[in-house]
C-alpha cells in the first residue's frame, strides 16, 4: 500500500499529477468544468451515493441526475453501489413482493431519464425468473437509454455477522458478468464476489473462489459494486481483496461502494481503484457522498485525503450513524440523561456533531447518591457545547417508590432492587420527554458494561439508538480526548474521575468489574474476535456474556464499528447450558 | 391421511392392532417388557428427546442410558434428532470453537459406553476438515461400541425465519449419507434435506432436490432426524414432504423430531414413520419425550394419540415453551402484572399450567383509572388457579412523578405521556420484584398489539419471556375459552369485557384500534403469511407496523406457534423509508 506515503502531497480532490506528468498529458482537474479531455479514453464515474432503504424514488432520482452529470463530463459508464436503487441491507422487506417490483418501476423510469451515450450500472434487487430457489437476486443492471441492457447477479452471498442474503437471494454466476463496452472487456462483481481469499490462517469461508475460475481470461477492468459495512481498518481489508482480485485477474479492480448508514449498520464509502500490482490510483472520501472519476486508458483518478487517525475515525463513522439514523426515520431531536460521566458526555458530543446544538436536549436526574461534581461536570459539558440542560431531581419519586416496595412488596434494606429502580425512573423520564417533545432518546451504554450486564434493562438500557455500544470503555477514553485535542469541550475533571453509577453511596465500576483495561482486553479476544476464554478474567467475562445475554436481546440498536458488534449481527441463544468453567 | 380414523381405536402407547392382526402376529406392547420378538426383523429406536443447548455432558448422558434401553429391546439401531448431542438451534455459540470440540469429547464418550450390538445415529455438530468452506458441518454419526463408524452431513441449509445455518454450516451431500445395517439399505437425511419439494404455486426455494438425485436407487429405509420448530398445522407439512420422499424412492420414512424448547422456538416432536401410500405405521407423542419403536420388515410401530384440537395444541405448545425457558435458564419462579383483562388471565393461566401455582406470584398494579371491576376479576382469577395476589396501587407513584413532569418538563395536561409513565410505573414495579425474588417477570402482549404498535415500550413489553406475542387477539380468546371448557377457570366476566389498557377513563382498544377480528385477519395476512396489503385496514395496518419496528427490536423473546412471528426469525429494518400507501 503505497498510498499513505503518496497522501500528503496531494489536495483533495486533484488529480494524481504524478501520473498524468509520467503520461505526459496537461494537468486538470477532474471532476471541474475545465477538464481537458483525452477523448478516446473511457472514463468511468464513480458514484458513492447514500441510497435510502426503500425509498425507491428518491434513489432513482439521485441516480438520474447524477448519470446526467457524468454525461457532462464525458463519462461512459457511472458505477453505483450495491443495491443503490433498493437500498442496503433490505434484510426481511424482501417479504414483501410489492416492494420489489415497484423498485422495478423505477429502475425502467431511469433508462427512461437518462441521457443516450452513456451506461450505468445500477445495483437493485431482482427476481429469479426460475421456478427453484431463493424468490430474489441481488443484481445490478447495465442500463442505457431506453434499455436494460443486462442484468448481472452476485454468486457469494455473505450469512456472516450482520448479513442475512441467504434468507431471499438465490445466487448467481459470475461467469455471466462479462460485458463489452466500446472495445473493453469488463467483468461485474458484487460485493463479497472478490472476497473469497483465504484469510492469514489459509482458511476461506467459501468452497470455490469465482474469480479463479476466470483467471485464463482477459479484462480491462474488473468491477465491484459494494455496500460494506465500516469496521476499524476495514479500509485494509478491503484494499487487500480487492488487490489479490487485481493481480488474479491483471486488471485495475474498481470498488465502489455504498456510504451512509442504515440501523446499526455504517457503511463508510471510501470507493478506489488499485491496479494489478497494488497501487491505489483512484480514492473516493469516507463517510461521505462522493462522485470521482476514473480513466481507464491513463489509469488516472481523482485522490482524496482519507483520514488516518483512529479517533476521527471512529467520530466520523458514529455522526454519520446518529446523522443517518435520525435522518432516514424522521427524527429531527434527540435528548439524554446526563450523569457527568464520560459516556453520556461522549455520546452528546456526537450528538452534537451529528445534529447541531439546537436539536440535542440534556437532562440530569440526580438521586441522593449523585455528586455536587457530577452536576458540575454535566453542567460545564453542556455550557461548552451550547446545549441546554434540564435538572430533574428523582429522589423523591424513587423515595415514593421504594416506600410502596417496602409496604407492598415488604422489601426492606438498599440493595440492587433499590439501585435498579433508580435507573429505571431515569429511563421511564427520558421515555416520557420523548412523548411529549417527539425527540429519539439516545442511550450512553459502552460495549464493555454490554458484555459485563453492567446496565439495567428498561434503565439505562433504554434508548432508540445506542451510538457507542460497540465502544469499549477504552475507546471511549479515547474520543473524549480526541474532543479535547483543540479545546476543553469535555471538561477534563469528567476525564480524569473514577467512574461510577452513582446508585449507591460511594459506589465505583471497579466494585463490581475488573479494571477498564483489563476488562477491554477481554471484550475484544471474547466478543470482538470470538476467541476462546483464557485467563482468569477472560473465564468470568464469558459466563458474564452468558448470563447477561437476556439483557442485550432487548437492547436498542448498536452501531456497529467492530468486527463483531453486539446487536444483530451477533445471535446468542439465552437459553444455554453450556459450561463458563467459573 | 388416515391416521384421524384410525386413532379412535387406539389407546396411547399401544400396537397397531388391525396391521398386526392382518400380518398374523402376535399382539404386543412395543417398548414393554413382554414383547414376542420375531427376531430376523430390524428394530428401530425413535429416541424423540429434549436436548439441552450446550450441556453436552446431560446430553450424552441421556443418549446412553436410552441406546442401552433400547438394546434391552432388542433395537438395532437408535435414531436420535437432529443436533441431539449439541442442542438446537446453536445459533453463534457455533463462533466458539471450544464448544463444538468439547461436544466432540462427549460424542467419543458415548461410543465407549454404550453396549456392542447396536448403532446410533447422533445428531453433532462436526467439524469441516477442508481448509475452505464454512467451518462446521450439522452432521450425523453412526455410532457403535466404540467406534465412530461413519459421519453423514446436512445437504440442505433452511435460511428462513428463525434460521441462520448459513453462518457456520458447510452443507454435504446426502449422496455420501448410505449405509448398510445388516442386509438393510439406508439412506440418512438431516431435517431441510426433505423439504425441497415445490409448494403449491409450484415453486421449491432449492435449486434442486437432492432426493431426487437418488430415485433410481434402492432403499429399505429413509431416516430423516430433525429440529422442526412448531407452528399450527406444521405436522401436517412434515407428513406432506415424508409421504413426497418416500413415494418418490419408494420406501418408509422414518422421521425423528426434536422435543423440548429453545427461547423462542418449541420443537414439538410428533415423530413418525410413513409409508410410501402415505400411510402413517408409527406415531409418537408431541410435546413430550417418547420412546418409540418400529420393525422394518412387518412395517409396525407404537402408535400415540396425537391431540387435534387446535386450542389444547396451542396450550400444550406454550406450556411447552415456558417450562422449558425456565428449566433451560435455571429459572424456577415467575410472576406477572395481571390487570383484569384477557391477555394475562391466559399468560397466567399458562404458566400454572407449566410451573405449577405455588411458582406463580401474580401482581395487580392499579392506577385511578383501573375500575373496581378489574380488581374484582382479577382476584378471582387468582382464586381459581390457586396462586397469590399482590396488589399495589400505583396512584402516589403516578401523582408524584407527573408533578414532577410538570415542575421540571413543564408538561401540562393528559396524554399519552401520562398514559405511557403509568405502563412505565408498572415495568419498573414489576421488574423490581424481579430483582429481590429472583423470579422472572412475564409479558402479556399479543401479535395484534405488537403488529398495531399499541404497547409502550419499557411498559407492557417488560418481561424475560413473551408466552402469547405470537397469538392473535381471537386467539386468546379461544386460549381462554378453552381453559374454561370444564368449568369457569377465567372468569367469564373477564371474557365478556370489551378490552381496555384502562390508562385514561373510559379508554378502549376500539378507540384507538379496528375491531380486533378485522386487525386478526390483517395480522395474519400480513405478518403471517407476508401478503401484499388490499384493504384499508391492511393499508394502515403495515404503516403501523413499519412505524413501530424500533419497539418490536426490543420486545421480549417471543414463543412462535405461527408460520411467522415478530421475533428473531422476523428481521425488519428500523431505517425503511417504502412508502406504506396511508
Amino acid at each position: 500500500m503505497k498510498q499513505k506515503t503518496k497522501r500528503a502531497d496531494k489536495a483533495s480532490g486533484n488529480f494524481n499529477q504524478k501520473k498524468i506528468i509520467k503520461n505526459g498529458n496537461k494537468v486538470s482537474k477532474m471532476g471541474s468544468e475545465s477538464i481537458v479531455e483525452i477523448k478516446s479514453d473511457f472514463k468511468v464515474c464513480i458514484a458513492q451515493i447514500n441510497s435510502s432503504l426503500g425509498d425507491f424514488k428518491g434513489n432513482a432520482f439521485k441516480i438520474v441526475e447524477i448519470i446526467k452529470q457524468a454525461k457532462l463530463q464525458n463519462a461512459r459508464l457511472v458505477v453505483f453501489p450495491e443495491c443503490a436503487l433498493f437500498g442496503y441491507h433490505p434484510f426481511d422487506l424482501l417479504e414483501r413482493a410489492d416492494l420489489v417490483n415497484e423498485q422495478l418501476k423505477y429502475l425502467k423510469w431511469i433508462s427512461q431519464k437518462i441521457p443516450s451515450g452513456i451506461s450505468a450500472l445500477i445495483g437493485h434487487i431482482s427476481i429469479n425468473k426460475k421456478s427453484n430457489g431463493r424468490p430474489y437476486h441481488n443484481s445490478s443492471a447495465l442500463v442505457s437509454k431506453n434499455k436494460i441492457e443486462k442484468v448481472f447477479h452476485k454468486e457469494l452471498l455473505p450469512t456472516g455477522d450482520v448479513f442475512d442474503e441467504g434468507r431471499f437471494i438465490q445466487p448467481g454466476s459470475i461467469n455471466n458478468n462479462i460485458f463489452k463496452i466500446d472495445k473493453y472487456n469488463i467483468l461485474l462483481t458484487i460485493c463479497e464476489d472478490i472476497w473469497a481469499w483465504p484469510d492469514s490462517s489459509g482458511r476461506s469461508i467459501y468452497e470455490n473462489n469465482p474469480i479463479q475460475k476466470l483467471k485464463n481470461l482477459k479484462f480491462d477492468l474488473i468491477i465491484n459494486q459494494s455496500a460494506s459495512p465500516f469496521f476499524k481498518d476495514k479500509i485494509k481489508l478491503r484494499k487487500s481483496v480487492a488487490s489479490q482480485t487485481a493481480k488474479s485477474l491483471n486488471a485495475p479492480v474498481l470498488y465502489c461502494n455504498m456510504v451512509g448508514a442504515q440501523d446499526e449498520i455504517i457503511y463508510d464509502g471510501g470507493s478506489f481503484v488499485v491496479l494489478p500490482n497494488g497501487e491505489t490510483i483512484m480514492q473516493s472520501s469516507q463517510f461521505q457522498e462522493d462522485i470521482n472519476y476514473f480513466k481507464l486508458k491513463q489509469r488516472l483518478g481523482g485522490i482524496r485525503p482519507i483520514v488516518q487517525k483512529k479517533a476521527e475515525v471512529l467520530r466520523r463513522a458514529l455522526v454519520l450513524g446518529i446523522k443517518d439514523f435520525c435522518f432516514k426515520t424522521g427524527i429531527s431531536k434527540v435528548h439524554l440523561g446526563l450523569s457527568g460521566g464520560i459516556d453520556s458526555a461522549v455520546v452528546v458530543s456526537l450528538a452534537v456533531d451529528a445534529l447541531g446544538p439546537k436539536n440535542v436536549q440534556a437532562i440530569y436526574l440526580p438521586s441522593q447518591f449523585s455528586s455536587n461534581l457530577s452536576q458540575k461536570l454535566a453542567s460545564q459539558l453542556c455550557e461548552n457545547l451550547g446545549i441546554k440542560l434540564i435538572e430533574f431531581p428523582i429522589e423523591e419519586i424513587f423515595e415514593k417508590m421504594n416506600s410502596g416496595l417496602q409496604k407492598y412488596f415488604k422489601v426492606e434494606g438498599f440493595g440492587l432492587t433499590q439501585e435498579n429502580i433508580q435507573a429505571r425512573i431515569r429511563g421511564t423520564l427520558l421515555m416520557a420527554f420523548s412523548n411529549f417533545s417527539h425527540s429519539m432518546l439516545l442511550n450512553t451504554s459502552n460495549k464493555s458494561e454490554f458484555a459485563a450486564g453492567y446496565s439495567t434493562l428498561y434503565g439505562d438500557m433504554c434508548g432508540g439508538l445506542c451510538p457507542i455500544g460497540d465502544l469499549t470503555k477504552k475507546e471511549v477514553y479515547l474520543l473524549a480526548d480526541h474532543y479535547n485535542s483543540e479545546w476543553e469541550v469535555i471538561p477534563q475533571g469528567l476525564i480524569d474521575r473514577a467512574p461510577s453509577a452513582e446508585l449507591r453511596p460511594n459506589q465505583k465500576d471497579t466494585d463490581s468489574l475488573p479494571e477498564y483495561d483489563v476488562l477491554d482486553r477481554a471484550v475484544e479476544n471474547l466478543v470482538e474476535n470470538s476467541k476462546t476464554a483464557r485467563s482468569n478474567v477472560e473465564k468470568w467475562l464469558i459466563g458474564a456474556i452468558q448470563r447477561s445475554e437476556f439483557k442485550r436481546w432487548q437492547a436498542p440498536p448498536i452501531l456497529k464499528i467492530s468486527k463483531h458488534s453486539f446487536g444483530r449481527g451477533r445471535r446468542f441463544p439465552i437459553a444455554n447450558r453450556s459450561k463458563t468453567r467459573q
